[in-house]
Formats: structure tokens, sequence, C-alpha cells
């Protein structure tokens, strides 16, 4: 009876669902939940190895935004991109895996700031979505670039101030070759690599000492604190129609597998979930 | 009428001079000025291309630690150890040419804070003096070294919190890989990879992430605001013992060229400078 992300600790996922019956007094039955739960239809949460298990409050949003734009995802974008990035409007942004489930709101929140902003992905299909319905001023198929270098020159003449890394490796690179100085990367992930070794970055370190560059690894969850303010801030931007939900929700327990495969192989679009069960009404 | 660093800037250098004769009323004859001066026994200054140029108190130190540790490499280790990195007592420090001429006031910071201080050179001579006279908790000849992963790991069995990299290259690798969460690496010069582009550094950028390592590239030249403070932390340092020079003076303006060229050779040891004139008779 969840809603989960794909998003897999061994034991648990990032999910939403609804409590069936309860014997802790500070859960009834119908109450939504939120934090780290089993894969499962129904499941038994003992506090999940002190892993972090709230009550939601779904404000009329569809549960599934709980687990993408307002949960994790959106805290990860939120965090990673005011607080690391500090970023300023009028700011030069580049975000890769643009049509990801954390680059996208990065990218929305820039835009909402003001901020001119760039996205790759690796699909014509996700190139025209960025474009079209979130309106990037500029968005490019990494697949079809034969020299990222030039790419970025081409759409960033006056530089990079902010470069959201989703992917490491060559677009690392590249995205350091074009930073203006005193130029912020936040570092979110690097799906490039996880599965060579050999495609590791190794970007022209010269070039983030002369331009103080800044480098800067983050996980979402270091950042619990900003919740509520992340919440509120994105709640207004929803409702007053400045950020829109991506969402790829795939069916079924036996869906995990191919949907966790194809995280590493890009066919996800937005945040993607897995709706395990069909029995909450309201997801 | 110059003592000058071996930083060269194309027409000038950072140095210290005497006036003999000025035009200017804000600098008088015997003044002693420092700041961006040309290659000379004698030089006209006229503001050098705007570059700064600014009266001297030598404080009744000798006129060469006004380029060094009182100097440009002084306010650099300064910048980069307490600015970028952080430091709290007790951390645990790594410093790459920890002999050269900001490596080597890095550590001294870093020992009078109560940091556990190992730093790497290139010589036995040079480990044996960052042990012996400035007191290193460890040192390493990396030449002698093949693995730099296990090197750190046996230098540091408890992982690095900060790295104050000049090197670049394998040794930021290897250094990545031993730090712990919430690392800091200062990156103050690359010098392994200035003349082979092949050596660049490709860190594991996952541990970037899941150790939400910093790593940032920096100038001295940028904290300009806190020379006073340097000056003046440092200077107490120096009159308690606690704070130890290391020169390496060449006599002439025909020792520049082997006193530059050393310098990417690892010739030097401490602050590398050029006496241009004699004429100076307290430098």
């Amino acid at each position: 009876m969840f809603v989960l992300t794909g998003f897999v600790k061994v034991i648990g996922a990032y999910g939403v669902g609804k409590v069936v019956a309860s014997g802790n007094p500070e859960f009834e039955k119908d109450d939504y939940v939120v934090g780290i739960i089993s894969w499962g239809e129904y499941s038994i949460s003992q506090g999940f190895m002190g892993c972090w298990l709230s009550k939601l409050d779904p404000m009329g949003f569809p549960l599934s935004y709980h687990v993408g734009l307002l949960g994790f995802s959106g805290l990860t974008a939120y965090a990673g991109f005011f607080e690391i990035c500090k970023p300023k409007k009028g700011e030069k942004v580049f975000v890769s895996a643009a049509s990801g489930s954390v680059g996208n709101l990065v990218s929305q929140y820039a835009k909402n700031l003001g901020c001119y902003v760039v996205g790759s992905a690796g699909s014509p299909y996700k190139v025209k979505l960025l474009k079209e319905k979130f309106g990037f001023d500029g968005a490019f198929n990494y697949k079809e670039e034969t020299d990222l270098d030039s790419t970025l020159e081409k759409y960033f003449p006056e530089g990079i101030d902010i470069y959201f890394d989703n992917v490491g490796g060559v677009m690392l690179e590249a995205a350091i070759s074009n930073m203006n100085s005193y130029g912020r990367v936040a570092l979110c992930g690097v799906i490039s690599e996880y599965t060579d070794v050999g495609k590791r970055a190794a970007p022209n370190m010269l070039n983030v000492v002369y331009k103080r560059i800044m480098i800067q690894g983050f996980l979402g969850g270091d950042y619990m604190h900003l919740f509520p303010e992340f919440v509120s801030t994105t709640v207004d931007h929803i409702r007053a129609g400045k950020m829109h939900v991506l969402e790829d929700i795939s069916i079924g327990l036996e869906s995990v597998p191919s949907a966790f495969v194809g995280l590493f192989r890009g066919y996800n679009v937005g945040k993607k979930i897995v709706r395990v069960s069909n029995d909450l009404e309201d997801c």
C-alpha cells in the first residue's frame, strides 16, 4: 500500500504509504506517512532500523508529488541549488540530466529566480520537453554532440556561473572549461561514472585554481532542516503555476528491476516512481 | 635595488625595494616598498599598469620575509587554510609540496592550531626538515612511494579532514580517496599538471558526492582584505618562536632563469627568492 521511489537502499526505499493498522500512538489508521519504507504492497514498520518515517499532510496534492518534487528529489534540488550554488538572478546555469528527477527541479528553481538556464539530456524527446514545456533558454542532446567543450561554448557565450552536475565524466570537464570566475559546481550525481571507472572526470584543475571554482559534493539528507522552507516555497510555485511536475510512474512491484535499470540507461523522464499498490485511491 | 620573488608576471614580479628617488608625494627617498615591480637592480615605477605598490614597514624583519611568510606566500597560505579549509583544532591535515613556499606555512599554521599534520615532499632532505625542524606528525617522499592511496592510509588511519593541494594529479586522487566526510580541499596549485595534461587528476567523484567533499580553487590576491589580520597573527607566531622561515635565496638577476626552472623541478626548499641587488644593506 505504498508509492515508492526508485531509490533502493538494500532493504527499503523512500516512499509514501497509508496506515492500515497501528500499534504506535503517534500514528492512526488512515494517516499518510512518508520516509524509508519497505518494498511491498503492505509492510510492517517498526521505525525501520532508525530510519526516518513521519506523518504526511498531502496538502491536496497527489501522493506521488511527495516522493518527487515535494519529497527528497525536491529537497535535493532546492538545497543543492540554493545552499551550494548560492545563485543570483541573471546568472548562467547549466544542468546536466536536466530532465531527470532532480535536474528538472533545479532548472525550474533557476528559471523562477530569473537565471539563464540550459540543460542537457539524452533524447530528442527530452530536449523538446525541456525547451517547450519548461521554457529552458537552451537544451541539447549530449549523444548528438561530438565536442562538448564547443557545445557549451555555443550555449554559454558569456560562460557558465553555476553547473548542477548529475553526470560527471566528460560533461564535468567541459563545464569546468566553460566556467566563469567564481563558478560553482554542485556535484549531485555522477551517473556516467557509476559503472565505468575509466570514464572518471579529469577536469583542468588549473582552471579550477585560476577561476576560483568551487566543486561541492552533497547529499539532500544533510538539509532536512530546510524541509519546511523548501516545501513552502515549492508549494507556492506549484500553486502559482510556476513549477511543473515531471513523473515517470511504473505500476507494480514487478516493475522495480526494469525501473531501476532504466535509471542507468536514461529511460526515465522526470522522477522515476514505482506505484506498488493500487489500494491508495488518490495517488 | 629590489628583492624579488620567483613569481614572474611577464613584466614584473612580487618584490620589495627601496626608493632612491621619488617624484610621487606619497613616497620619499629611503622608503621601502612592496608589490609588483620590475626585474632589475633599479627600476622606475609609475604604478606599473595599475598594479599594487605600497609602502612597507619591515617591522624589524629581514626584507626577504616580506616576499615570503609575511608577503604573498603567507597570505595565500593563511587565506587558503583559514578561509577555505575552515580548520578546527585536532583535525587531520595533509599538505603536498609541504616544504614549498606556501605548503610549509600552511603546515605551520595547522600545527599552531593543534592539528595533526602530515606533508609530502620530493627528497629525503626535505622530509627530514619537515619532521625535525617543523615538527610534522609525519612526512614522506612521494618519489619513494608506489601506491599513494596506501601511503596516505598509513599516515591517516583516521582519514584526512583537510587537504591543502599544491600539486594536483595522482596525489589529489589519493587524498580524496582517503578523505573523511565533509572534507575540504584547498586547491592552491597543480604543479604536477602544469607541463603534462596527461597527468590531470581524475578523482573519484562518487567519493566527492557521498563524502560531501568540497574542492575550492583560490588565489591569494582575492584576500587582500585579510592582510592586516594575517600579518598581525603571523608576526605574533614568529616573535613567539612558533613560526619559522624557510627561504631559498639566489643571488643576482642572472639567476632568475635557473631559479624559475628549479621551481618546476622541485629544487627549492621553502620560498624561492631572487636577491637582485646587493645595495639593500639589511635584506
